[in-house]
């Protein structure tokens, strides 16, 4: 947590930014969990100044779960009283202070989705707190804390991705049965993943017809025989998430078309390898992905919708550059030493089944490390 | 699904509002999982008018997820194409027409949190597409929808906190062993309630001093012998959550200060019991709480530093009228018939040991109906 705080400071000096702060109710902004390592539920403060001891405001029933030796801590009981050191603590710099929130600005953000997290009504009773200072918008800072990766948090990204794959094949392919419920499925994944370390988001088990959808909640459907069945799963181990993608058969002999859907996803995947490393644009990587479906005669504009990999971190769609086509709006970029992120290209036939092959990676100057397998050949369960 | 439309569409017309517009890119309004009954996680837009069919703006992605009986349905494939997509529906309306949005003014902000929903860059770019509209807060349609809950909403607490109390009793207690970890116990619950339906929130297991942490998150914590346990959880049976608090002896001779303590909490809980009924201030009862504290001789400033109870419905704490003490700021207020609100007195001493007792009840005309039964003495498992 020290070594986080350091990392931080350095940005903070590198913008000029004196302090950075992260304030929500409820526990949605996820640098709330970056920074305490604990969920809080209540409205919660970080201020994390350019130099110095970084400050909490936290409500008296989670203040025991704050970090004391990194934070000083101030406590509330009631709204009024929360109210009242908001005031202060915005009250607390000196004037044009540069105060980093987690916002940006309208035309950004319906672009840059990630950056744009404090709430209207929130933003607007802060800065009201204290108009002489100069508010900017923290995407830097997140961007310099969160599209690369430290050595620390690779390691745990191996270690997550391993966890979720061994799980996966060690324990919960053996309880696949035709008959099973999606959600019952869904629900032995997560509590496999919760043993070790947690979730890092709902689990997709998607049977049949339901394989197509790529975002599919798993429901009331029934893993059914001599169907396809897609997992997508992810676990987390100390906040770094894995997200990894299985298709199987359910039952002895998949059909020509699933084999054939397959082996061109599993070639797409491959393809995406070769290409991948620090400096490349992620343009380059999917337009090898989509020459390996143009090859195999896959209308891919139709059947791929979306795109092969995007970054993942304490968040699953995390902060970077991943792998996708460039529009003049939103360019490609070239994809980041030590960044991690998904390799996950599928072939969606809507109302008979999907395929979607995805591994993790990480992105280095020779090329990626592979932190999952996917079978190269579909399981037959 | 078309019952829910139809109740919107009357509050809309009850407050002359001529649509409701709720869009947020990931899935963190609840409204939208309430509106289209799944979660969405790219960017989606559902617009209710007062009058005809809904709307929705959704990813290619989950655009299959939409139920098209209901909604109207649009889909976008690329961020540029969703920018389109939301400028046209937002020019969709005629001059000065009313338009909610889930926001509150800054005033409010910090005291109506779970209104206090769009972010500050989404806002700002949802109403520059068109200033010819009249944006109002749709704080009084939320309230409306969800502080009261329908015979169907009230038939789905029944069940939901049934089966998570059965499931405690019947399939969790059994497990309980010294040595385990809280988090593995989390986990085990965790699976419990998805197989029934799903998860509400993060299960809290607190082990001995964890137990006087009342949002303590289940960590490395061990079950100890002799100490004890505390387990806050949930589980959700068609987006109503229940939310159950026990508290367990690890050992078979509970200490005669938790045997007090535990039976100062279940006699204050009886005492809110007493109190609560439609029309009755949320305040009276929270006094009642604290009076059978008095009695038994507690601090209950500084033990019992929550409050009694809050709503419950398609968030753990939902919308609606608590059992609070009232401040200037914040009035105590009737409670709702055919609101569900959760009863939980506690005891917290720091480092030693934590009481908390939660059930959940619906207030009535003539009392409540208890959804959930904590025991009146302490299980020895």
């Amino acid at each position: 947590m020290k070594e986080k705080i350091e990392r931080i400071q350095n940005v903070l000096q590198k913008y000029n930014i004196d302090s950075w702060i992260v304030f929500c109710h409820h526990s949605y902004d996820i640098h709330l969990k970056y920074l305490l390592e604990k969920w809080h539920s209540s409205p919660t403060l970080v201020n994390v100044p350019q130099e110095g001891t970084p400050r909490v405001i936290s409500s008296v029933m989670e203040t025991m779960m704050v970090n004391d030796e990194i934070y000083e801590v101030q406590s509330y009981k009631k709204g009024d009283e929360l109210i009242e050191l908001l005031k202060s603590e915005m009250n607390g710099f000196s004037k044009d202070s540069k105060i980093a929130l987690n916002f940006v600005e309208e035309e950004e953000a319906l672009r840059r989705q990630s950056y744009d997290i404090i709430t209207s009504g929130t933003f607007k009773a802060l800065t009201n707190f204290n108009h002489t200072l100069n508010y900017v918008s923290a995407k830097d800072i997140i961007f310099d804390i969160r599209a690369v990766k430290t050595k620390k948090e690779i390691e745990n990204h191996k270690i997550s991705s391993k966890l979720a794959e061994e799980l996966m094949i060690e324990v919960v392919e053996p309880q696949i049965k035709p008959g099973m419920m999606e959600k019952e499925l869904a629900a032995i994944i997560e509590f496999e993943c919760n043993k070790r370390g947690g979730v890092a988001f709902e689990a997709i088990v998607g049977s049949g017809p339901n394989s197509a959808i790529p975002h599919h909640k798993s429901g009331g459907g029934k893993i059914e025989q001599n169907q396809v069945l897609l997992i997508d799963y992810g676990s987390t181990h100390n906040w770094a998430n894995s997200d990894i993608t299985h298709t199987y058969w359910i039952g002895s002999k998949p059909p020509e078309e699933v084999l054939r859907a397959y082996d061109a996803v599993d070639k797409a995947k491959e393809a995406a390898y070769t290409k991948i490393k620090a400096g490349v644009l992620g343009e380059e990587v999917e337009v090898a992905v989509r020459g390996v479906f143009d090859e195999f005669g896959y209308d891919h504009e139709k059947l791929f919708m979306h795109s092969t990999g995007h970054p993942i971190g304490i968040e699953t769609h995390d902060i970077g550059y991943g792998i996708y086509r460039g529009t003049p709006i939103r360019p490609s970029k070239p994809l980041l030493e030590n960044s991690v992120i998904t390799v996950e290209p599928g072939l969606y036939f809507e109302g008979e089944f999907g395929v979607r092959l995805e591994d993790d990676c990480v992105v280095t100057k020779e090329g990626s490390i592979r932190l999952s397998n996917t079978p190269k050949e579909i399981v037959c369960l």
